[in-house]
């Protein structure tokens, strides 16, 4: 087996920053600075460090960003009503709610009220819908990056059985209609895994591509692909860990275990997580500049 | 082998109808009569047909419809100002524009009118993101249909590999997500192959569950399925025939040679057919009923 081609996502997000920049200077020409509302409740500390990282990353491209920071134990109601602030604020382009919400509060409304033309996260019905019907407006960041990936290295998925490990509205379901689609680098025959699939053994490993996002550290590994796949990891796990932080990520794919038989992959970090960062900017970029 | 096990949609919808009429009943003690407006544009034979069979239906049942006949040469703004009376009618729980329309207009701009409250046939793309996101509000009819026949022959498909051949907007994509949703009945590890997939029949072959929706006469045939396989026939096809019509309605199944080896199947007449019809009631009821 040749040496493992490693599919950095790290790199492609920094061509998709550089590709970006254009953009955002010609809607600068015309004085429209794309502008991202995240919104985070409570404090959950996973949820602290993405919204972190996405809003130093729209700083650092010197867009315009503000984080609204709730209390857990804010009322639907109130939280419906900043949405609707936001939806008729033109300073943003894009709204994020950062998931998960506290359990009073039913996520399914949140999203529903966000404006679909604001849904930079591709998460409400109609962009859903959207996609679903091969007609996409916002694709949901993870499953936009990966395919972004796959096609900054050339590998077009035209004839390929891709199978997806995971059901997951915001990763799994999304990436199993877009790579099935009618369209330049998807085409591919796709099988949807999940944890009522008593066999997934058999699935992945006829599999010319494998794109696990199932949130179980180390879940693939050799034995699970056949010679030469091309393995997507999507799970970011932390674990506990001897550093200053007190855990590290990881994916999961059991790297070690594969790196001998697949013939590329994306490793985590560096690997699908950076490009969910990008698909995000590069949204919002889409939402001002159709506006 | 055993027995081919015939499942009969014209059986099971003869169910459904006698499961509505207690719905309709309750409907109509409280003056409410579930209405369908059905827009039927130029004279395609296959789509008068199709009109006339559904709202023959409807009529049978003491329901209410009204099909608006518009010349081929309407115009755009002409049917999507139609829509929009109709939406606004509240005699009407249900519209259903008869496709294909001609090639002057676009289908998507017309879907996209459709008040997603009356879109009985489940292809706006807010229903359409409904259900890709597991929370259907109207699933299109032909794929709730098929749903119906396994769930009347409790064929539970938890566990199941399920292989569609097909990927179009109104069968195939709502069928492959619909059987690998999170939901009892469903939970099937689901392959979604079409024109682009090299080798159809080594994904057939492993299937526990074959759904053909390609429309192409006698597609599947034994060697493309597995000892015991249950295959669900959506092709409707006219083929020439020396009758009264001049024609007659074939399957993509080829069931001379699958009947031997299959377990169950369904029949072309007489199977998927009446089911699309029995579900559009059925949506236009709850559409009703949620009033």
């Amino acid at each position: 087996m040749s040496d493992l081609l490693v599919l950095s996502g790290k790199k492609v997000s920094s061509v998709v920053y550089q590709g970006l920049s254009d953009r955002i200077q010609t809607l600068k020409e015309k004085n429209i600075i794309p502008g991202l509302a995240v919104i985070l409740v409570g404090e959950n500390p996973a949820s602290k460090v993405y919204v972190l990282s996405k809003t130093r990353t729209f700083k650092k491209l010197d867009l315009f960003t503000k984080t609204y920071r709730l209390s857990s134990d804010i009322s639907q109601d109130e939280l419906l009503h900043l949405i609707t602030e936001l939806n008729n604020n033109p300073s943003y382009h894009g709204i994020l709610v950062q998931l998960p919400l506290p359990k009073h509060i039913e996520s399914d409304k949140v999203i529903n009220v966000i404006d679909p033309k604001k849904d930079v996260d591709g998460f409400h019905p109609e962009n859903a819908g959207l996609l679903a019907i091969g007609r996409p407006r916002f694709i949901p960041c993870t499953p936009k990056g990966i395919m972004k990936i796959l096609g900054h290295y050339e590998i077009g998925l035209n004839g390929k059985h891709v199978v997806v490990v995971g059901r997951s509205n915001i990763v799994g379901r999304p990436i199993s209609i877009l790579t099935s689609m009618k369209m330049d680098g998807a085409n591919a025959t796709t099988t949807l895994c999940h944890s009522r699939t008593p066999d997934i053994e058999n699935h992945t490993r006829s599999a010319d591509v494998v794109i696990v996002a199932l949130g179980v550290t180390g879940f693939l590994d050799h034995s699970m692909i056949k010679e030469g796949a091309i393995v997507i990891d999507v799970g970011i796990n932390r674990i506990d860990a001897d550093n200053d932080k007190g855990y590290e990520l990881v994916g999961d794919v059991d790297w070690s275990s594969i790196e001998k038989k697949a013939s590329a992959a994306t490793p985590v970090p560096g690997g699908v997580g950076p490009m969910t960062i990008a698909m995000l900017v590069e949204n919002t970029v889409e939402a001002a500049e159709k506006l």
